[in-house]
């Protein structure tokens, strides 16, 4: 079973269930970092929490919980997934930095700093004005830095995202997203922002969320993983992996409560239209979880070698896990 | 350092300070079972959560996490003392069984199921009627069997104590009270009680809180080490520990919290008195940590050898968190 490759997705949102939970398992996902928060606050996301222990208690041959690098090591060594827990905003801690450390104990190992919008900690990709980290965002990067929690800056902008690199004592992720040089997407990433991290020993997720990629749904494997090699030449092949964003089974009204959350009265079509209010299309190559070890034949064919693709699959992922979620210099 | 003898108090509500964690410390208690909660809810018991994080943060030469028999090991070969969280009430976890694992997972390792008053799963020491454990009850103390959060019946009435041991799969505790035949309050326990806990395996810890004792705060350290020598008669000395309900630095507005918490407009004095109705004062012999480790001169003159000597003064406790703590029968 140890002989299987190692399959890691850097961020998922699905509408979980024994189905696809088989098909991680059945697919030789080792580890999924799954969004358990968009706008909820701390008492919801925590009742977020429950509904996972209660599928961790319920289908212990297919899930467990992914705290450590370990815990996904002993998922790949009995084929199951290890589920590690992130917050897409930072709204769980509200304005109360003692979470941040709360958090981390029940199991968070990824928080976005901003989801779009201005946040307490940072600015959104979204807003007209980035001025940069806040106060109170510096003082949780450093809390986070101290706990083990690490600064995703997916849907942030791109000075905060600068910034947060700079200011972050340990290497960030933007486990969901792509260049924009390749395709210019608000949520997609500038090569400046791209090496920072790169030089900061961070890691991106290449996503497969069809409003990130060039052509969109018509986006092939080809042109995908051409983009990844680019990129791995930008940035180092030891610092990307998968980020799929993939949104299984999930109802538009989730899309929805992505945009919207609880902030407008209006509809924000995000990256979407009037017209095209709910989830695209996914590309053809990559509809479900078991389409995901299929992406080693189109990193093969872009030129990797066995090893890199090893690395992109799932060893880059893995390594950051072991160096980013424990507690830094604590005595024991 | 390890040829300390191990100290273990059962239970305490301290007006904590680096003062306090440096007597604990200079004392070689290695671990004590502190309350986080009188009546406070989910949220409130996290802020409480926080300030410890805070304290382990601050003092980790000191104080540590105690959520394993290992940590106390682990406290007791360093010189420190670890911290067990438990809760005198069942208001962190509302209405909402799942917080029973969340709970869990922030390290709260014992829950009372009912604090003086009507609770929704027991009945406390001091209602006129005792219906005995409710439904969510028996669902509550399943839950707390599965993860590993002992089933704490201090504050509790008879039948739904004596209920408790009956419906819980796994040992309970009675962290601080003493035989009501020795002193016959309202928190101290029946024969009937006490045997029906020791021959399932429970734990009884020894108050020293003056309303609990013969005497009050007038009563000897003698006549205290002689009825646990009779308790031993009684349960056993497996069954023994100490659990001195030390409320070390407290103002009289805490005893005013435990009593009425939110419940009440109308002042109610517990085991008080108008005319008295603060802390009583400490027993000469008992007057903070320090004085613990001399509780073992008490144990010798009332006739215990050294090994029954070191299972109250901690042994007993330890082997009972190494039982106990942990989840049952999962698959890891």
């Amino acid at each position: 079973m140890t002989d299987r490759p190692l399959i890691i997705d850097g961020c998922q949102y699905a509408n979980w269930s024994e189905k696809i939970f088989r098909q991680m398992a059945d697919s030789g996902v080792s580890a999924v970092h799954v969004t358990i928060c968009y706008h909820e606050d701390f008492r919801e996301t925590v009742e977020n929490m429950i509904d996972w222990n209660r599928w961790f208690e319920r289908w212990p041959d297919l899930i467990i919980p992914g705290r450590t690098a370990e815990d996904v090591r002993r998922a790949h060594d009995t084929g199951r997934t290890a589920i590690v827990f992130g917050f897409q905003n930072c709204a769980p801690i509200e304005d109360d930095i003692g979470l941040v450390e709360i958090c981390h104990q029940l199991g968070a190992r990824f928080m976005q700093l901003s989801y779009n919008n201005q946040s307490l900690l940072a600015t959104g990709c979204y807003e007209a004005e980035d001025p940069g980290i806040t106060r109170m965002g510096r003082q949780v990067i450093k809390e986070m830095n101290r706990v083990g929690l690490v600064v995703d800056m997916s849907h942030s902008a791109e000075r905060s995202t600068l910034e947060a690199i700079e200011i972050s004592e340990r290497p960030i992720a933007i486990t969901h997203a792509n260049p924009a040089a390749w395709h210019p997407a608000l949520r997609n990433k500038s090569d400046t922002v791209l090496t920072a991290l790169a030089e900061s020993g961070g890691m991106l997720g290449f996503s497969m969320y069809p409003h990130h990629l060039k052509g969109k749904s018509d986006c092939t494997l080809t042109e995908f993983c051409d983009m990844i090699a680019r990129t791995a030449d930008l940035m180092g092949v030891e610092r990307i992996g998968i980020g799929s964003d993939l949104c299984q089974d999930q109802p538009d009204s989730v899309v929805e409560w992505m945009r919207v959350g609880r902030w407008s009265k209006d509809i924000d079509y995000g990256e979407g239209s009037a017209s095209q209010a709910g989830f695209p299309p996914q590309p053809s190559w990559f509809n479900d979880n078991r389409d995901l070890p299929g992406l080693a034949d189109g990193l093969r064919g872009a030129g990797f070698g066995a090893e890199d693709v090893a690395r992109i699959m799932g060893g880059n992922w893995l390594a950051f896990f072991e160096r980013s979620f424990g507690p830094m210099g604590v005595r024991t």
